[in-house]
């Protein structure tokens, strides 16, 4: 998606060799306009897959997730990470690496809200190793739920995250693919 | 909102006499259109304010910020919960005590998105003590930008969070005002 891939290039900022630092339009500050084209773009790419509810994790993932939402016309579901007095004790749950945080964390989804006839797009702010969205899919499964398809915004196209989960039968469409970047010679998208 | 109110009382759970779950619509399956009518109306009262941007904390929070921003054409902004290696470093932040979680947390904003001229609507999912919405007229004040108005979804009328935050010279409108709420006698609202 052209109109990403110019932002991405015009406010993100590279440290190193791995971090792109989107914060001004992606997931600290949000450009709402932008998501709005983002969700266009998923429904495009996803609207023959009959959506019947949109699976994120939160913090980052809900954002988008919600502005899409409202081209499928379906509702929302985002994953807790924390441990909280407020969600029922009867959960789905799968066990995710973060490479960034360099520990294991829980997330979770109430049985309530995730059935076996639920046929469910995961979106999320970026792909790398595919953690959250692979733990995204286990509690698809659990629950019996279709998971149709993962929606991107940002992929590190260098990294293992779209094989392991098109491993799994299921499709991945990232808005903007990265195969190279660094801090000195700038970003290649794919 | 009678919409909310009437919501509320169709798929809200009430635990004991302080915790009310809206898990089913608001801070974990998320209406998108239920979302939509709150934004139009969190537009109707603070359109007049020339808000520039909306601040949220995470992660329920961000859900409505980001739809109601769609009427107000403005960027939205969320504090961040917890240390993050990819937040800057340059940022303003205030320390916040959870009485869900019963301890303190910190709330963070990079100091890149929060200017003096910017005019604030702070957003969130629920009132009861204020702490979380006035850690982030905290950092408002840091930025010496202006916090116009508090927009809350969900008010415990029966707690003093909208006193302290009027005694902050901050405008607060709730949504759906519950004065008394029993797992035995249901809720009322003012």
């Amino acid at each position: 998606m052209e109109l990403l891939k110019q932002r991405i290039l015009k406010d993100g900022r590279i440290s190193g060799t791995d971090i792109l630092k989107v914060d001004m339009f992606l997931n600290h500050q949000i450009d709402i306009d932008l998501l709005n084209e983002m969700g266009k773009e998923f429904y495009r790419l996803f609207q023959s897959w009959d959506i019947t509810k949109i699976l994120t994790v939160e913090a980052s993932g809900i954002a988008i997730a919600c502005i899409a939402a409202q081209y499928f016309k379906v509702p929302v579901l985002f994953a807790k990470k924390c441990e909280s007095r407020n969600l029922d004790s009867d959960v789905y749950q799968s066990k995710v690496y973060s490479f960034t945080k360099e520990k294991d964390y829980l997330i979770r989804v109430s049985k309530k809200y995730l059935l076996p006839s639920d046929r469910i797009l995961i979106i999320d702010d970026f792909l790398a190793n595919g953690r959250a969205a692979l733990g995204l899919i286990d509690i698809c499964e659990q629950a019996g739920a279709v998971p149709c398809g993962v929606g991107i915004a940002i992929e590190k196209g260098y990294q293992r995250g779209r094989k392991l989960i098109e491993e799994k039968g299921v499709k991945v469409e990232a808005l903007a693919v990265i195969d190279s970047m660094d801090e000195h010679t700038g970003i290649n998208f794919s």
